[in-house]
């Protein structure tokens, strides 16, 4: 049997080391178009901010690596123009020499992976333009900066690369201008959420440009501008299009693999196309979610190996299948990670389904340690089931442990009361004695009994002169900055003033995070009030909000 | 109904807490008999050792803050010396006046925490010998280092307290031996795991004395001495006994509350003992696997607030109830954290159980960031059903996330081959494509299903002979040291010079760690031979398990 595989960075190696580890008696080609093989495009940012990391770090192995190892021939600078599947033949053009030549399968894998989406912008092809997608853009966004030595940067698009990539630039010293047609950086996220990502960048002197887009990117003598289309000209050294990817597909359209919408390639769970004996794997090709199997596409690395791996065992006759995804992601920018798993808030609404939501600021370690920092985990159930439907944490420690067990915990369909009694791991170092995600498991469960409902900031914001909110903060602390028409009763005099509270209205009771909030809700319910809600996040929370 | 709890700790305010948080209309004291609440136990070591802990951040709390958010009483130095459990009443015993005064009860709960446990050796009572379990003990041995500004110290116990003292010790410039009846430190971890603590304590010039007995604590003139079974003297300045703890349930017992051999009071789910309306939380209650339901004393903070929770929800009339432990823990030493959940091998072994084993060593993060460094995992499975049973691992940074995440798989009853698939949170900084747990989940599942067995250090040490050993690291690598009668056929080689090796007896086969044994099993299996089995760890594991 001989298997090809077009495309050799993660999904296409993996794909070729697990058919090999299962089968010596297979041959195994892979066709690269590109030089690089097997690198790191998630430390692409990285290799361009820290001087620690070189070249060789993102390539580890070459092909003769994998000869060694694997017994498998990568041809890079190699690619596939044409596939004639009747015949299971391909043709090769050697990029180098331009000789082209034809080889057979039995097995076809596509692991194109995705390409850059770049703004429909003239001038686009410049030598102070740059994507981040391969390695090769990586050499020459590093080129140009170790030679010009550039002051700012304008990056085009707040998403993952744009973000890593900020970061790195200003650590290389370079003053960095961010902009993104949403209002806010991120926008799978929700915006209660990616606000604290605003923030972070406008700590660390990073402008951050929301709601704008590019309409030209333009050189004058000597000056580089970037114009938008609010008639802003803000003046740059260079430019980073980092507007997202989309899938690389063409090869497999032409024999008539069938694509999604977005130009992903359907898969079954063992990364079948509809073709017989033509797979696809990686971030050409489409997953889906492991809690409804609904179609999935976010390219990450993590998910492109797992498909390879899956694939190469299947064609080699195993027993693995691909299992779904939950759309599980994390990166760090500036002092900030922030990570999400599951549904968005924005998801769960569209669903339909009815939810419960929580924003949960708390400590990732016993707070007297001086590596103790906040931490805001906002987590979406079922409000019926309980069931966890996803979670975002921004944070700057500890982040992607709770998120990782918040993954855990929704691939087995874990609820909200689950959450607390699960032992995790406590010592001072590492968390507090209720860890982080226990607090939401609590706060969450009790809301879903209906004991102590939840209200969001958001809900407050659209409905003025609702509720009745009661601020139970100290008289300092509400004379600083409060919630408009609010009536401050500090917690310690609650029990002895519920008498001035109106039994009529619905309340809504806040301290600075929530914890003091939820005491004096208790307190007010125990005494015979209705309908009391404690404000999610509370005050630092309704502030932040209020400001997106 | 009034409420009474003995012990303001962790368990006896959660209690309380909770309590007040249903309920407005119950009369709520606490009785305490030190003079500290409410403190963190697990961070005593920490204020000895770091700068910028103050003793108030080991005590934030004091009965005042309790009385205002709380509305409850907390009555410290006031020890409850007698109970009446017929009539409802207790004796208290007022520490600093002497006054004796009678209290009733519709509900009692014992929060009573653990004590030390003494070695039985004379004239323990002294001014340079410490124990470490409560705020008094810790200002006792604070105030002792800065006066006196001791050279060198000796612990008697190298468990969590012993170990995390040890660290903070070093920080203080204090020269330190620890020694402990086992023959390794953490004597409830398996020993291929510990092994990895004292070879911490060494790498950081802590002294650590295995197998050891304390006879005596001398002194003589100005000189102190640590006396060991052996005959060694240990020359010293202080000595801290850290020889465990056990519960406080002497009282409990008085009115006929059961308790187990071990002295912890036994209570069922929802924390109630065999008498109505006698509780029992925290370090002075038994606690049970969430496993398999068998009683289970792991005295933590992280379950005495878990009980606590229960418990004053129970009473009040909520519905939680205890969903058992599985034994997690977390503490660090040095540069190494060390965790562990589940069961351990020992433990397994004694249940009979027919288990697979590996031990995992791998990257926190990628690897050519420069805070990356190498943790190890080692996980137990079920054979039969892929279950997972336990893990320990041991590693500078990324021991928490990984522990949590599988805690929380066990506690779904996840298999090996479940965690492979769990869309864990992937990007540089974090973690690596594939997390370590991913990894152990596809050894063990390539394990369990026989398709690539694998084999203990501890195995081989046992059999010697009975294995054809492979080693099929380089030749440098192996003449640099190997097991013994190991063979070298680097892995490039194995394909071509498989025919060199004998088909009649059980292989095994290893290189450093493990993934490049784990390749040339799958060709020599691929190849026609039988029985190969890869070696758990390599020979870096060989080596660190054979010095035991």
């Amino acid at each position: 049997m001989k298997i090809i595989i077009i495309g050799s960075v993660a999904a296409g190696t993996s794909v070729a080391a697990k058919a090999r580890r299962n089968r010596e008696d297979v041959e195994i080609v892979i066709y690269e178009k590109d030089k690089d093989i097997s690198y790191s495009g998630c430390g692409l940012p990285y290799y361009i901010g820290q001087d620690y990391i070189t070249r060789d770090n993102l390539t580890p192995r070459n092909p003769d690596w994998f000869k060694k190892r694997f017994n498998l021939d990568i041809k890079t600078k190699h690619e596939v123009v044409a596939v004639d599947h009747k015949n299971k033949k391909i043709e090769i053009l050697n990029i180098e020499t331009g000789d082209k030549f034809s080889d057979n399968y039995d097995k076809l894998i596509f692991a194109t992976g995705a390409s850059p989406v770049l703004p429909p912008i003239q001038n686009i092809e410049n030598d102070f333009i740059f994507t981040l997608r391969n390695v090769s853009h990586a050499d020459k966004l590093y080129k140009f900066i170790e030679t010009e030595k550039p002051d700012k940067a304008v990056i085009v698009g707040a998403g993952y690369i744009g973000l890593e990539l900020a970061e790195n630039l200003i650590e290389r010293g370079i003053d960095v201008s961010i902009m993104e047609l949403s209002k806010l950086p991120m926008s799978n996220l929700d915006e209660d959420v990616s606000v604290h990502i605003r923030k972070e960048l406008e700590q660390n002197n990073i402008r951050f440009i929301g709601g704008e887009k590019l309409t030209a990117i333009e050189q004058k003598d000597n000056q580089k501008f970037v114009l938008l289309e609010s008639g802003e000209r803000i003046e740059t050294d260079f430019v980073v299009l980092a507007t997202g990817v989309k899938p690389v597909s063409e090869l497999a359209k032409s024999i008539g693999v069938k694509t999604a919408n977005n130009n992903a390639i359907i898969v079954d769970k063992y990364l079948q196309t509809n073709l017989n004996d033509v797979y696809a794997v990686g971030d050409c090709a489409m997953a889906f979610s492991s809690i409804d199997s609904s179609p999935m596409w976010v390219p990450l690395g993590s998910t492109a190996n797992k498909m390879g791996r899956v694939c190469g065992d299947h064609i080699t006759g195993g027993k693995l299948s691909f299992q779904g995804i939950l759309g599980t992601g994390i990166f760090k920018v500036c002092d900030l990670a922030v990570a999400t798993t599951g549904l968005t808030e924005r998801q769960v609404q569209r669903s339909g389904i009815e939810y419960i939501v929580h924003h949960n600021f708390k400590p990732n370690q016993t707070e007297y340690f001086n590596t103790s920092s906040e931490m805001m985990i906002k987590m979406i159930a079922e409000k019926s089931s309980g069931k966890i439907l996803g979670a975002q944490i921004v944070g700057k420690n500890g982040v992607d442990k709770r998120i990782d067990v918040i993954a855990t915990a929704i691939s087995f369909g874990a609820t909200v009361e689950q959450l607390f009694h699960l032992d995790l791991a406590y010592a001072p170092p590492f968390s507090t004695t209720k860890d982080p995600v226990h607090y939401s498991g609590m706060v969450l469960n009790n809301a879903k009994n209906n004991d102590n409902p939840i209200i969001t900031p958001q809900e407050v914001l659209d409905n003025p002169g609702k509720y009745i909110i009661i601020d139970v903060r100290s008289n300092s602390q509400y004379n600083e900055g409060h919630i408009p028409n609010a009536i401050n009763i500090p917690l310690a005099e609650i029990r002895n003033r519920a008498n001035e509270i109106s039994k009529n209205k619905e309340l809504v009771v806040h301290c600075n995070k929530g914890v003091s909030g939820n005491a004096a809700q208790n307190v007010l319910l125990n005494l015979g009030f209705e309908r009391v809600y404690n404000l999610s996040g509370g005050y630092k929370n309704y502030k932040l909000i209020s400001e997106i």
